[in-house]
């Protein structure tokens, strides 16, 4: 089923004052559109929402055994983190178990996502370091995956870099796209991101909820890195993100993924379906609105009660004050 | 001249990675529509675009002369400022000359709108007051108009307080818009925000602009709010802010407002137009992108070099590694 774009609305005063437009679309294991939104076959940058197919490469060849990383850096590899304390240590054990350190990383800079942990960060008259960047856990994946192919991690960010050539082969095979033409341009995080239209990012999820049909060893690392964020999930975002807050909520029926510019990634291997979805606009309140809303739809949220998903399924607006000012919904 | 909406693009790698619609509105101080862009005939929230028009009754009631405020303090009323140091001194000298305290605000506190700002307060182990809160200016304001109109200050951001009935009688007159029966709500800071048609938001500034035809005091008032704003751009918004940084490009030439949720507005006195517009998405983004792209549509920018306009044209996007990766673009 094709249908037009969803939208998203802000309601202010009983009035819509703001309004996004979604595409998304369903993709079953089996490459099949179950049902889609708008204009899916446009071209997209994933951006972050790919990052647990980043992650792949490194898992497949056996990185997370050898370096003996545990399921929570696991799960940060596949992570936009909030810059806690507690993504900063695992992130830093990481690269002590790979034996190179922060300076290694080409990822930049900033101050955490978190504003709470960056005033506390600040207070205690410190500026951040790149293990603070959002990416850093899938950074150092990628150093790991470096030394896994035995390339000098030197540069390991450039787009032909032993790195990115095998990460862009390895999500080529899960997309089904053929990245050889593609446009790309440096991520945030100055990693490449190559543009695919939305069903084949899609598919990728679909084949990750569900990977019978892959290459073993491709299996067993789907299975591997599913089972590590959907237990670890403040892991992959981090407190009061739609991402760690939903996952925790569905209870490891669902991997979640926010991608910048308003790309939201589902897998729900009970469904085998992986959903796919973009904001025109790059808003990611529209994003998180429209994921609830197609996770209602595909029905696996029925378990949670409805009083916790309420405040998912309309977003109450408060001011400074907490006053209630709107709200912020997706129909579908 | 009726067109369609103004689109606003952010690209990244030679595609449009996402792409925003805005509305606009093009009029006269004699009240003509001169052009328009997308249905400007649909309610908007002003929110803090709207701000030198709430100041406009305490000045227009003597306010200013009563207490002292000099052009800064004048230009902070209209502020929606970054809580630098000298926006919140200048905010506390006019509590000071008012003899009333940082508690009278009903505003709310939140950390400073420029990080930086909220990390050296931080630093200093200190956390913000509600003369941190963007409208804090407005506030001052607000509490002067209280003791002008002889109420208590105590509920002044309530909508039948006598404060913001004033307030309201004033704007109506101004935007020539019934407010009776408006949807409002309570904006960020708690004071009321009526829903207006565009083109009505954008006349009030075209009035502004050039207030002949208006009674005395008020061609005064507007006089006096316009030469203290364009004189202290600093005050109207912050450091490496659009509206500030504009405003002293254009040296005097144009006064210009953000407001929540995307709207912009600008009075432009020599000639005597009133510019509102709305990013149908709420991007503050494209809201700027558009304006830039208005003011050079009229004319206004011509005497400043290309140079200097070229990266409000096209914003260049970088990312954290200062590498490019895209730019925001407005077509008209």
């Amino acid at each position: 089923m094709q249908h037009d774009s969803l939208s998203v609305q802000v309601t202010r005063g009983g009035i819509i004052e703001s309004e996004h437009s979604i595409k998304a679309v369903i993709v079953s294991s089996t490459g099949e559109v179950v049902e889609s939104w708008g204009d899916v076959d446009s071209l997209v940058y994933p951006r972050s929402a790919i990052k647990a197919m980043q992650a792949l490469a490194f898992i497949e060849m056996g990185g997370a055994k050898q370096f003996a990383f545990d399921d929570e850096e696991i799960a940060i590899c596949c992570a936009s983190h909030s810059g806690e304390p507690k993504h900063v240590a695992t992130v830093q054990s990481m690269l002590d178990k790979l034996a190179l350190s922060e300076t290694d990383f080409e990822c930049g800079c900033h101050w955490p996502m978190r504003a709470e942990t960056s005033y506390q960060l600040a207070g205690e008259g410190k500026t951040p370091t790149q293990l603070h960047n959002n990416c850093s856990g899938k950074h150092a994946g990628m150093l790991g995956l470096a030394k896994l192919l035995g390339s000098s991690p030197r540069g390991y960010i450039e787009v032909d870099h032993p790195v990115q050539q095998k990460i862009a082969s390895t999500m080529a095979q899960m997309c089904e796209y053929d990245y050889s033409t593609a446009p790309w341009s440096p991520d945030g995080c100055s990693a490449p991101t190559w543009a695919m239209p939305l069903t084949n990012l899609a598919l990728a999820f679909a084949k990750f909820s569900c990977p019978q049909g892959l290459a073993p060893e491709r299996q067993l690392a789907c299975k591997s890195l599913y089972d590590a964020v959907v237990k670890h999930p403040f892991m992959v975002a981090g407190t009061e993100r739609y991402c760690t807050d939903m996952m925790t909520l569905l209870q490891q029926r669902v991997f979640l993924k926010l991608g910048a510019e308003g790309v939201y990634v589902a897998a729900i291997p009970e469904l085998k379906l992986g959903i796919a979805l973009k904001c025109d606009d790059g808003a990611i309140r529209a994003a998180e609105s429209a994921m609830t809303a197609l996770l209602d739809h595909v029905g696996i949220t029925n378990f949670v009660s409805d009083e916790k998903m309420s405040n998912y399924r309309s977003v109450t607006l408060k001011n400074w004050e907490k006053r209630i000012t709107g709200a912020i919904t997706c129909a579908l």
